[in-house]
């Protein structure tokens, strides 16, 4: 850097060179002072206009309202969802406050209550017509036939426990009985198979209650877009794989949107919806522009770096050293280049969505958001031409560093505490480190989604109801390896 | 400044002028002296007592004063219009809990619950006067006829939808069906109107229920004033419009107070209210001497200005810097005219409230407030002339643009944060987001309040009900387009 | 100061003084000297024994325990009168869930829960002795005749409210109808004063009920302390005067510990308490020693400070300046006297109230407390004896009144900003204000005692039943200025 | 320190010694100096490996990991006993809300509750069998019969109280009454022991019923372990000594695992225990080399001193002075040392507990929790070779004491405020205080657990059912001194 300054300064003290040279030298003096020129110098220099800082301007305006008014239709889909969520979680589990009371959602702690809440299911699942407030029924097969409510129980193949002689003789392997029955005669299940409903909660680990429902997202159609059609894969599990007395209640929706496959809409004029896709015709247009304008300055900056190490090579038979040479890759170029890629990227996919062709909003959020955080991220670069923001951002870099290393050496001893916390007195207040995010719950879900991952790969295996349900949008039902099927 | 005060201080210096300007430059000189001394030093100068300052100490008390006691009274109107909130949404919302759930008070997840929820608005509602503790009773028309309760329900005009099949076939406008019920057989519309409550849950959009109820706020009767008379609109909505399987109830209520048209009062002389109108009078009286002193001041100043700036040319050729000129025109004069404006103003509005010819507590808290946060911020001005306090407030005034630039500079980085983090992370979190007053939950309620804008719009369409309710205090009732109505 | 370090290095350079003269002036310059050493340098000087420290040393010892032990036995009592509240609240007032909702316990909205919640009152009360858990019955009076319940209704003398009308005709007088039955019978008033139960809620302003209960607190059995016996004033209070619709349950006690009438107790020695007035009379001791040691300590500074001015005055003809005059009264020994004071005074009561001869236990937590507190800031005197720690404490000194002058500053803004604040935001976000602690509530506390007042003053009236509660620990029985009884 | 370095450096300016002590001094420097070189240093310098820094590192990873493992088996065992508890507070507590409303679980106000809840107690005791679902059974003596429930009521030996006229007559002795029973029978005994279940809630100081489960902790088996069996040894205790109208319910569980008597496993191969105790046999492995290499340093290190004490006394007769005596004994060392004992005997604590022949988890956490806090503490030696964490390091050595004595200083006021405010003010914020974990509610727990004390040592008292429970875990089973049995 001192060598390049200097080089632009000694302008007056070079007399020895020859004439052509001299031209030749200031030349590129005057090109390199105007390389590194701030938007409004270049301006009164050479009477350049700032093109590409209207550009960015422009690209900030628009990347953001763009952001904007994806982010508040990806919000309509998201509370359309957890509402759903909501409205099954009332629907199906009885007891229900309204409130998870951990990562659960009910507890129970008596054997009738096990069997109430069971029957709860069954009993709302059969007559959900007549129950539900929302657009969701039973989905069918390709055929028109209802897919059915599929119960499973897993326990130990072979058990006998006596708690008070101490004593116990288990298989440790686990054995899986399912049960698939029609929606509508569920009523009927609880006399038919009452040697199945006869639970030996000894041995018992878990009973899992898999349905698919199908809902339309109505609402979409007052914004004057296309509804979406959702499927829901419903899982009810009574987890006792603990054996604690205590019977946790999970209800886990796994959502999918596809469009719907037959639909006739009337009285909208889908106008609204071409103005969104000029508009974001426009996004890619300008971020293309801006892309293309950055890329030159990047090739212009290389061409002059060139230059200046031929003519410092010749003249001074001096090598430009690495940190001159990296004066001239200017970060933020790249930075802007980067966030307009990703921004095209995410205009597109957010085109596609549009037009129903896709559904996958959450890379789409991440594209347009990472993109919008370079965009704004890049704004500073425009401050450091004012010298007292200069100041404050020089301060900053140089600061970094520092603060790291702090932090590094700081860490390192929390790291340390944190193990000893963990396991000396993490086990006597479990609450306080769950809520700290300390990532034991998250190892508990792990464990437990481990739990269904062997059961969805076996869904592999050909089953009636399995291929009933490969349609729309494919999903497991999940299925143990000794499942011995009773309908 | 240094001019000035370079200025000030060179009188022995200069002695190559005629006599008469010497006289004339130093009574100037002290003339401006003068004009720059703290009240202490000016009474200690020529013994001028600070009447200024005694003013301004006076109407700090007063203003203060009046501002408690209006502040007090005000309470009271608001704590009855939320107690009043409290109670209706207590009597109409089944099951409600006491405190709202969200944004909305109470949820449904299923049809019989919907039912009930109607239900039990029309049934309590058919009940009131055997049911409320307070002065409440139904609004009447001019005629004395009681007005009635309106139930509309407003549905997609035509759609049959098969979420099974992924098929719908929807009309995607609304049409609005309404009711009107005398309140007193509300009971009998159950039975007589069995299709309106037929309801088709796929294309329901919402339910509404909108009546009106009068109430006397008998408790200022207590501290000696006269009794408002209210008016409550009341509209419960029964919100489908997610189709997401739960159905949100709404209750809000819209107060507006008026001077009640016929009453009577004995047992209370009304003192009291007389010594607060002579107390409202009096601090427009001294707002206004304060104002009329400052505006002196301000002219003082203006001339003094001219008197120095010629002068100057004439003996020196130099013209009055900018930064001089500034010295004269004292920020502080500004301010305590604005704050004595303000103040008098919010004192008129009072003293018409009191006398019960307006109700308007609204636009009256806000000047008198603002009157007396200027007021009280003009204190620091006195504070400036201790020596000590005023290192700390140049130190401010000093770091204040550095803080300034920082925050904009932090800003830019937090705003890009923000835009990235809602649209990345914030559908996953919806709760947290809303909680730190992300401006999504207000752009739902716009939503929601669009959708009213219409039906409000299009009640100045001239209907039998509309036009009973245009009385006292004028309001809308709300009605759809397609209205159909059945009586 | 500085005049006194001169003084006291002074010692080589006068020459001119009579031998004699000099020889005084040495012993004073010693004497100085040593009065200004810490205790380890006058040890090491003169060998002289700390007592002083000693004393000090002791003292805090004596009196933390002292502290302690008392502070452990006033929380007894404190949670005896806290969990009775609860007990009470829970017996009384129906629905309540255990935790007060806002100043008030339980608030209902409509006229059946009123009558239900007054009715709840009274059945309770009629068989309290078969619900409490605890040693608790109806109060005496001196003739063994049990005291009744009085129940008060307060309204408005004559009303007619039509809020349909916007009309209405009032009496702002307020009347009060009170009732007072025996305990036991309270099942047949509903029955029997059936008037009375109708209320009108138009002109109805509050229901109070009052009665008085006794109780035993055996707790301090157990710790081997005599019973005390407790009064307790209970007062349930159904608050309409708002007229909004919400009536406010509200359940005030007033407690008062008197020494049991008649008592025999078997099977505790009771040395425990023995043992305590040992101690106490021993902390006594120890006060009364070291506020004689300070005591002594300041006449032989005062002596002192008369000998080196009197010296000073006759050879250098200078006066002591005062900030020296100063230095010799030692801040620290008036305020080791004031604890001393406080903490005989304390201990004294706290011995009065051992022998159950005194109750007031809040006096006496304050001396106690107060004493505390200083002999522990007294400790830091210790530590000015030591380098470093001084620094600290100068330093400290030093930057106190800067940092006093900027709180003096930033609070006359934010006193302005509250003001305006309350005045414009406060009433539309009521809860948040109060939760601050803004006075609204202890105002609104303040007109509901207001309220109460010329009740309770007017009980001087004589009465039947005010008479018979005027024994043991005498209070007044509410009774209103129109009472009209009924029993 | 300094002279330390002054002779590394002084090689030069020596020259009046003889050539061989030259040869010896030269070689004694280069060891010293290579003695305080850093790793990466000594490499260059002599080209020795850091064996010591690789263990160094080997462990950290080795340690963490074990930590890890142990601390997710902890969390198992400890989430069985919480949930366990859980389960079992709401079969036994009647309307159990689901979370302890303070110290208590429940508290009951009126004596049809205390009756209630006693009798649920009873009720689900008797039916157990039927109710729980999770393994857990009465326990049973060695003979296999059943071991019964035993319910004791503690009571005042005479006592009448009369609150209405302020006396009582008490016999401040306790006495205690206890019943046992066969569990399956529990319906029969309210009316066989009539007498027994009349309370004088005068006298009553609380009932208390103590009886033993046995659990079987299935979990295990499917993360591959043996079950462990455990011992609940359960108290119900209905507290009345506050005697204040509130009847605390408190359910205590003492639990005690051990390895199950007789079992049968299959369908597991016990593989992966097998790893872990081969991985904890390195562990160990790897400690002692580690801890080994570290007393080999020190051992060169107090050598070299030796020497280097020796030369420097021979030819500069000075004597070491003890700074830098200090320098050569590496803290560091010590430290790794201590955390290398703690990991082996924690290690071997864990493979004990892994082969079921100890359950003191613990101990193993804290002796593996603290071994790991100083391997990562340890980490920062090596942060010391760098020169800028070094500054850092050094800085915050140096300021430590500063901030301990600034500490100390504020400590000594906070603590007289503490005191202050708790006596004076802390009565009247009782929660408030109980919430900033003021010792008060550990106190009274303290008193509680005292009022445990004397039944349990009484409990070596031989008994009938007394004798029954001391097998596998033994355990108290409390009984009072006046024990009157009935059964």
């Amino acid at each position: 850097m001192e060598l390049l300054v200097r080089y632009l300064d000694r302008s007056n003290s070079i007399c020895s060179v020859s004439t052509q040279d001299i031209i030749k030298e200031d030349t590129l003096r005057d090109d390199l002072k105007y390389y590194f020129m701030s938007p409004c110098e270049k301006y009164r220099a050479r009477g350049q206009k700032p093109w590409k800082l209207v550009v960015q301007i422009l690209k900030i305006v628009m990347i953001t309202t763009q952001l904007i008014l994806f982010g508040l239709n990806n919000q309509l889909v998201v509370s359309y969802k957890e509402e759903n969520m909501m409205a099954l979680k009332n629907l199906f589990l009885k007891d229900y406050s309204g409130v998870d009371e951990d990562d659960y959602s009910v507890a129970v702690y008596n054997q009738q209550q096990v069997y109430d809440s069971l029957f709860f299911v069954l009993d709302q699942y059969s007559q959900l017509g007549r129950l539900s407030v929302g657009p969701i029924s039973y989905a069918e097969d390709e055929e028109g036939k209802l897919l059915p409510l599929i119960l499973c129980k897993e326990y130990y193949k072979r058990g006998t426990l006596d708690p008070s002689d101490e004593a116990f003789d288990i298989d440790s392997e686990l054995e899986t009985v399912c049960m698939s029955h029609d929606p509508k005669t569920a009523n009927q299940w609880k006399t038919q198979n009452s040697s199945f409903f006869d639970l030996d909660f000894y041995r018992l680990v878990d009973i899992r209650a898999t349905f698919q429902l199908k809902g339309i997202n109505l609402q979409t159609v007052r914004s004057r877009e296309l509804p979406d059609c959702y499927s829901f894969y419903v899982t009810i599990t009574f987890d006792n794989q603990c054996h604690s007395g205590k019977v946790k209640i999970f209800l886990d929706i796994d959502v999918q949107s596809c469009a719907c496959r037959d639909w006739k809409i009337s009285g909208t004029a889908q106008k609204n919806t071409h103005y969104l896709l000029v508009f974001d015709a426009f996004v890619i247009l300008v971020c293309l522009t801006s892309a293309v304008l950055c890329t030159r300055s990047i090739v212009l900056a290389v061409r002059l770096l060139q230059r200046f190490s031929r003519v410092f090579h010749e003249n001074y038979n001096h090598k430009v050293c690495e940190n001159d040479q990296k004066e001239f890759l200017n970060g933020w170029y790249v930075l802007v280049i980067v966030s307009d890629l990703l921004a095209i990227v995410g205009s597109i996919l957010k085109m596609e969505i549009q037009a129903k062709s896709l559904t996958s909003y959450d890379v789409c959020s991440i594209f347009l958001g990472t993109s919008t955080l370079l965009v704004w991220a890049g704004v500073i670069r425009y401050l450091e031409y004012f010298q007292k923001y200069n100041v404050l951002i020089l301060t900053m870099t140089a600061a970094f560093p520092k603060v790291l290393r702090f932090c590094c050496c700081a860490g390192m001893i929390y790291l340390g505490y944190t193990f000893c916390g963990w396991i000396v007195l993490g086990p006597y207040h479990e609450k306080s480190f769950q809520k700290n995010g300390f990532p034991l719950t998250d190892l508990q879900k792990f464990l437990r989604e481990q739990k269904d991952v062997p059961v969805s790969e076996e869904s592999s295996q050909t089953d009636v109801h399995v291929q009933n349900s490969a349609f729309c949008c494919c999903r497991r039902v999940p299925e143990g390896d000794d499942v011995v099927l009773i309908s």
